[in-house]
């Protein structure tokens, strides 16, 4: 067993310190890093970069990178920090992906575009030659196939779920409450909540026809009213789709309305960090569940309303698996939440 | 441009019959080909395939393959095909999966499994070096990018909706209908369904916790009672699922049924051919419309349920379109569905 | 060195264990597997196969696969017992074939004809990545180098001469013996044969011109007239060759057929197992040196003229020096024997 | 032969407006773009980009990229532009770097450090699949090497040297002039200058021990009092060398300085492109003879020190070559010039 | 159709000239070479060699390259002749070896040895990119193998049998002739032609136990007594074999003794040619019938023992076809040699 | 950790002796080599080479490979070596080149040559699949970037520069010193010579016109006359290049030569090895400081005017880091030269 260093992009610090924390009762010491390692990063007058690595020699090196603006030059900036690392060669290296960026561009939907989350992993695996990769709730499973071999998905619905169990059932009486999806992707891809919190569903219908030729027909699909409805979605962006969601379900009768998204984002091209913070505040919406996965301390200091579950036990427990060669099968087990909670 | 040859492997001569003769106003004479071309498979003592081709130097080779019993036969049968092909040295080579074998082992949702529809198109691609896919409602889209370069995928869906436009409205009010999806993964791979046709949705809600616990809460989200369900999904297999589905909808009150899918596979380990037929005629559901991706004639020709929407011309249209070098996005535009119907 | 598990695809369990047992005073017993390790094989309604393995991660995986009925079926079984092992990342894999399925497929001697026993190769080497494979007298001793690095290859040749010392030239004077090479690649593959057992040789003459031209030309090149002829060929497929070599031997007065092949395949399209072995029993061949490259327990229960040389120790002697980097040139050495015997 | 498509990135539009102009008397009318082809690039609240192209199924396309800012968002648009093109499954395509991005960063020269100058180019031609790919005065001719096949390169010096020739030499005597090289890189880089221009040579030592010192040795190799100083780098980035290098030719006695670069960056990060441009006027430097591999329109528009040969000429003469299947051996030899002048 | 280019290494300029001007009747005069193209190689003080080409752009270009002295020169030589072609952009690519140089390293049959004959081929398939390779009768057939696609075979088998039986059987007897083996080796190799010439066979036993042992023991197997003995090898390389087994035949009682082998290598370390090929005929051995896939026109010019049959018609016809993507299939029909005689 | 053995290629054994030397106070006991483990290279009488190597199973492999005559056919032993050994299954490989064949072909600088510098890296990485190599003073850095990973690289440079300064500034005073770098080529390559021993510098100007045009201008540029020139190339060839800039340094003033020049091939097409020394011996050259990355002990025997610096301690050092994991920056740092003097 080699020593650990692990490195993260800049930007991703708050994520990696955590996962830092969480390695003492879990990493013998002898190995265990004493923080994130040293990665300089130069930036030249003509915007180019270059990425200086400490010795890595002899070590089996961790690398987190998270979706942060400015998103393009961090994706670049991973790339150097790999070409650096795998150059200096290290004993053997595992990429952390709390929130991959691009992975919502993970098939060609339209014609002739590009599929950039589908590009970076062979990037990542054929050219710079990473052979283990993890991803926390991908947008969609398949794209841990793009890695070869196949990348290790680890997912916070669990941590997610407890939450509920624990905090919510005790203000909401459990009868009352419905899980709604998104729509058919969150339907799909978190199906395990509902059967988690064994609560029915509803659904928002995203392609409904235009109102104006069915008018009576609703978009929710399934009987929310007077219900405390959960919404589940994979991220929240913009905002605008939550609201609008939301919007829906005050029409349709919910009482209360709990958002819960793994990666929330929280970026809109026109409003500032703070308005969308306080528009989201002001929007029906009672309470956002969310993580960690990409940097929201400061963000939401000031709000009340987010209820932010971190996820860095969970991924110093998947990398201490990882490098201890432990299954990490058991972290996809409801009852061994606790062990990362 | 190259003149045309068209193979495929035994069991798939069906559909690709059905597509040589759509040929025939689509390709010029010079190079269109008569028929199917000749491909000698010899089975030794010790079951071991040999696959032998007619000439293919300088030819355009359109290889076509649609699941069919003995699967696994058959696959194997394909890559020797494609090996014998790509060694005798043709000028290109199209691969046409009107249905994938494997598509549906497309990831791995559990742990320590195989996923064999990665590594078939890995195999296609990396190791034999076929270029040009096409795939006709691969059962998760993102199989395509399995392929390098990315096959192209083309939809029946199309021509089902076309057909329950014409054929079905004229016999259940269209008011009346209401589309059901069969869970999840068919909302998300037919979202386009509802939209096409302006009708409203329910889902079928497979995930839902255990009866017992919460009776009260029905598996069906969405007002089906009273209402003509056409029930989609993307293949009924051994008939089970549709037929559990169909007297949920009953039990909910749906009218009429109609079950729409593409791949009507219609195999069962515990049943014959017939018998499964004969099941599926005796159960709730009032009309099934498949295709014939995968051969269906004579397991349904006695069956008056079973309405059989042909792919060929679609088919033939979008192989027509790549040897053309015509771009495939036409074949996803609703007003185009004339051309190949 | 890290602890064994030792795999095999369902059919190849009879050698497995075989090799499993003597593992007992070979592999030291920290790392020494108790048995075979659990893979599940699901079969679905659709003919898809999919398997699952227990946990590999951190050790030396050993996967074993024969050829044995349904060939293909267990072919692509291989493929996908491999992709779940490589992709639930072990510490090393080690492929062993006691007889490679498609060895025989290994050259294009034919025009435009498929080579599965090159494809198959390069699937496991390029596709799959595995890096290590061993193969027992495979039919042609090239196919090693189909693998990426070179697989290692072993044989039986030294345990069938050294049976033959001992058993046979007890009963049967040595002068009288003589070596019959089945056809020319028989002669180039056991050429050390005659060496070995220091015997002259006759070939049997496979592509003589047809008889009406020149009848008078014999079959047999060589003088075996009187003599204890010992047969020689790489496997006894369907029967039909060895059973015509033998009535060629009578023939040319022969006193004894001894048949010596090590992989006894025993499959024949029109004649149950149970036939064939009564067939060849009652041929003029008065015994059959064979081994258990591929299950033979069974089909020879009833048999007294088939001798069984287990090639168990010999694996499981390989597999050893491959763990415990070791060479295997010493099973080279047919003084060596008596340490796999 | 096939119509042709002209791409290129925002920000390259200048230099590729120009290159399409110049087709005119070089492409057949039947293949020659009516001018850039359309692709679109969203970008998401998330910053991620999507490229859409139009259709270039059957054209040889050509993709023109020079760095420009943002240089990161720019490159990643590149490789989701090749993305898109090469997934909708053009004949041929050809990238050309007027300016390649990551030129410098083209070898370790430091421990650890990322070399993205040898990424780039392995994404473009391993995982991306480019083909064909032209260069112009990289800032190392070695980078030509990272891609595979080799990428063709071609050069600037023979359209700067001849405006040296015929519009300096006119002002000042060429007896007078002397050539002084910014470093030994780029003395090495443009050997041919002092050769083709008939003139003696000088050089700046940038690694001279510092002057405390050795106070009394010169910074200058080579005498250049009283002489015309050309001035030759690959590239005026920041300005700050180019003035550095003035002062110690004013302080060694040159009468005149003219700088003569191919690439004019013009990018410092502690000043404005206007404050930028204001600084060079200023300096002791009294022209500069640059190119337009780089937008430079805009940023000149006010100066009269700045002399722009434009090389687009001389890029749709290669890329006209290229599509015609003729040498690009010619473009070398100096006496042609007047072919893409 | 492209015209066409024909290139060779040095030492292989015969035969390379015989096969343009076989040309001549062969292939269209707009795309006929008119003679060899230029490569010039320049060999620099270090002994390294660069190797420059003529254009090539938009030729199908053919190379030449057969096992001349010295050969590693002459290999390193062809490896640099296709990077130069590669890299310079040819439409296509063919790659000719009447005697692929290694041919006989083509595997491990020692422990722990180099397999140049495995490597040689993947330098040219895998890192220059060669896609068609013809290989006229290599040592073993599995060696096409070693490239991919794999390398197409051509035989001479034809033309040498041919021979015979015109120019042979009209001066001995076809009844008195038998085909004898140099080894199993040649007997697998050359199974064709005791059925092409309808004679019997007999052969040397290589690998048989000392003499001291079992004296009486012929190494002959089979009956020559009083036969003219056709001799078959694959090669005649230092000549001892050759003459080994003659004496043999003649110690046996054959009456003539014809050597027939396709590549008359010639090369001894401890003669000079000339001495070679004296030693050569003062032996038992009547008249040599060998090919001119190595130069031989030299060496033999005194020697009356030695006929020559080119195969400059056989590698024009099978060069010609493949160019016109016509199949290669005719030319191993025997009642098809006057195609190319 | 693994023991090592260390291989060499015949003609490389004086420098793998002096490395295995100095592993003496380096490597720990249980692991070091005792000697050059045993390589046998057979040649045959087509002169075609095997090489067979001993048992490498378990070991970590050390291959040292310099350039000699016969160059290419050490490069083809190089490469027979290298499968031999990757075959045979060592743990690691760490190939050593002290002076790199063909790294002086290291570019496209003519139309339509060949780049075997490019090709041989990619031989040794793609096909054989070594994964790390140390060169020391390549032509040019970047031909490190053309092995995957990248290759580390090592400097005699500290070497010379530190005997430089302690032997001949002992006898020249260091004022009168000053540096002369042969081109272009050698100033970029060796730019750290005047910052490491803080001299002022001066030129050869190797493209300058020629001289009847300008006579009087100069070939050196800078001001050397009365100095004692230290001039600088990164080898000496065939000694014509250092005779002509010997005299030219003569004619110039210069009061003493030293040539330094870390690699000395020192070989002529026209002089025997004596000659070529005799002749330089006879130049206006005083001193030559080299080392023995070729072996040169037998070629200066005789001579007094060379001083051999012995890399081997370097090579030592750099080899024992890599086994041990250590990072190799600190053979970079001028104060560390002791470490390996």
């Amino acid at each position: 067993m080699y020593p650990v260093k692990i490195f993260c992009t800049r930007g991703s610090e708050e994520i990696t310190s955590g996962i830092c924390e969480r390695f003492k009762n879990r990493l013998r010491e002898e190995i265990r890093p004493v923080g994130i390692a040293v990665s300089n990063v130069q930036e030249f007058s003509n915007e180019n970069i270059e990425v200086q690595v400490e010795n890595v020699r002899g070590y089996f090196v961790v690398v987190v990178h998270t979706q942060v603006p400015p998103v393009t030059n961090r994706l670049i900036e991973l790339f150097a920090l790999l070409d650096a690392i795998t150059n200096a060669r290290p004993e053997d290296v595992l990429l952390v992906f709390p929130y991959m960026p691009y992975a919502r561009s993970d098939r060609k939907n339209k014609p002739r575009i590009s599929v950039l989350g589908g590009l970076v992993p062979r990037i990542i695996s054929d050219v710079i030659g990473i052979q283990r990769v993890i991803l926390l709730d991908p947008h969609d499973s398949h794209v841990k196939h793009y890695f070869h071999p196949t990348a290790d998905e680890i997912s916070s619905v669990y941590l997610l779920a407890s939450h509920i169990e624990k905090n919510i059932f005790s203000k909401v009486s459990k009868e009352d409450c419905i899980i709604v999806f998104a729509d058919a992707g969150a339907a799909k891809r978190f199906e395990q909540f509902p059967y988690l919190l064994k609560l029915p569903t509803a659904y928002i219908d995203k392609n409904r026809p235009d109102d104006s030729e069915r008018p009576e027909c609703n978009k929710i699909v399934g009987d929310i009213s007077g219900k405390a409805a959960i919404l589940i979605d994979d991220e929240i962006l913009s905002g605008n789709t939550a609201i609008g969601d939301a919007e829906l379900l005050k029409e349709g009768g919910a009482k209360n309305i709990i958002m819960c998204a793994p990666h929330a984002i929280l970026s809109n091209k026109t409003l500032s960090k703070e308005d969308l913070v306080r528009k989201l505040e002001n929007s029906p919406i009672d309470s956002f569940i969310i993580t960690d996965t990409v940097p929201v301390k400061e963000k939401l200091a000031l709000s009340e309303k987010f209820i932010c579950i971190s996820v860095a036990s969970l991924l110093a427990e998947a990398i201490t698996r990882t490098i201890n060669n432990q299954s990490l099968t058991d972290l996809h087990n409801y009852s061994n939440v606790k062990f990362y909670k």
